[in-house]
């Protein structure tokens, strides 16, 4: 039950409607006791860098999730930016430290990169293909830059967006070839959806899985439905597959730790959570 | 379950500790299944001006409740102020038209006077001491002329607050007798403590209790324990008495049809609240 000293921790992206993060993260709470919330805030784009720094201002705020659209901005905003959000250019996790400085984090690669190691898959020596080169998939190409992959390949269908986060890995990560430019996803053996396409009913596929070999092991961002179209197809030609679910719960004790909560395994929040896929 | 097609109304005021609101609104809309939570934000002093105007861009935000210390500032943010804002000069209600104009209201004062008259005491024709004229002080100041009270004392420990209010009530009440300048309830049928003294375990008393007809109705706007010292020295010379509880219960209903929400009782937010006192 909220009340007067509930700690917030604010869920910031518009539109809201299909949050994920409330329905895990609440019922923990609650299971251990923990008189804390997470609450959408559906700020919009233009008001976004004048509303962060206030709402950081607010006594019973502990911290914030950022989603779509305001990963990006929020990493040119932070007092102090983790390797991952220099790398990513993008952030997903604030906190405040004691004098109010803004601590940015980001864990959307590192919970895709946990999902793997679970399902039995390293990424290491790898050769990951990222669609989509915003919040998300810049968050994915820093984890598995991170994990040591061989070589990142990243596509959007915005070319300077993808030209940029293949600049910022060269610089952080000189042993990790870069190339850009390309959505083919032939003779890769990681290939992931970083783009929203499969929120929407009749989206086009992000690539062409035909094109995808049955040994690859395939991911996906979108949480709006359980398994997209994407991934069925993919999933359809023999290859292991990864739904954006996984990486979501993967990732949350991350951000537990990060805002000083208690541990938690992704296995007790899936139990707890309230979520319908 | 907070979920992000949840409405969110914010209840601003600092610090939040002692908040009531969140326990009777939430436990109500979970009882007619209405998608929608009170939020408590503790927006510091300095802060509030900035952030009341971009709280109010959030996509899924439907209002909010206003509380110490920014019911006064509250009332230079607006649009648009119904008569109690404009007469008490303070508000604790805010919510915006589809255009985006932010609307306030008070009720306050609306709260006390629906409380006394379901004890079955009419404030018409009555004379008012209200000691405190700050925002609750000044909307019961409203909320009493309004409902046609003959004279009304006030009295605060800053002078020029009460003299401020007492010419609001001159220019919008022409037919109210006003007095500022003295908390003696000698002479007095309506005896209310409008200030915060009562909030903390040794705080002085509002105002000489000895001197309170036994006949008066005396009421009190602190909500931090059931019954104040005030009250209980009040109840124990005779007098009919209004917890600051009571003046909360009856004013939500207003507030509910104020933010667009089906009618509520008071005697139905009371059976499902979970407020300890």
């Amino acid at each position: 039950m909220i009340s007067g000293t509930t700690s917030l921790i604010a869920h910031l992206g518009v539109p809201t409607d299909s949050f994920r993060a409330p329905l895990i993260y609440n019922p923990w709470f609650e299971s251990r006791g923990i008189d804390a919330r997470v609450v959408p805030m559906g700020c919009e784009i233009e008001d976004y860098p004048s509303f962060l720094p206030l709402l950081f201002r607010l006594r019973n705020l502990t911290g914030a999730l950022v989603t779509m659209p305001h990963k990006v901005t929020t990493a040119g905003l932070l007092d102090e930016a983790s390797p991952a959000v220099l790398i990513s250019g993008s952030c997903n996790a604030v906190r405040r430290d004691a004098g109010g400085r803004l601590i940015g984090d980001m864990f959307d690669g590192e919970g895709f990169v946990r999902g793997m190691l679970r399902k039995g898959r390293d990424a290491a020596g790898g050769r990951a293909l990222i669609v989509g080169a915003g919040g998300v998939g810049s968050g994915i190409a820093a984890a598995l830059a991170q994990a040591g992959v061989a070589e990142i390949g990243l596509h959007d269908s915005r070319a300077s967006v993808a030209e940029q986060l293949g600049e910022r890995l060269r610089r952080h990560c000189p042993g990790v070839g870069i190339i850009t430019g390309s959505n083919d996803p032939e003779g890769w053996d990681i290939v992931i959806n970083a783009t929203p396409l499969g929120m929407n009913p009749g989206d086009p596929m992000p690539l062409d899985v035909s094109r995808i070999d049955p040994a690859a092991f395939v991911g996906e961002v979108v949480m709006k439905q359980a398994e997209t179209p994407f991934l069925a197809a993919a999933r359809e030609r023999g290859c292991m597959t990864q739904i954006g679910a996984d990486m979501l719960f993967e990732q949350i004790p991350a951000y537990l730790e990060f805002f000083g909560f208690p541990p938690a395994t992704s296995d007790e929040l899936r139990q707890v959570s309230q979520l319908s896929c």
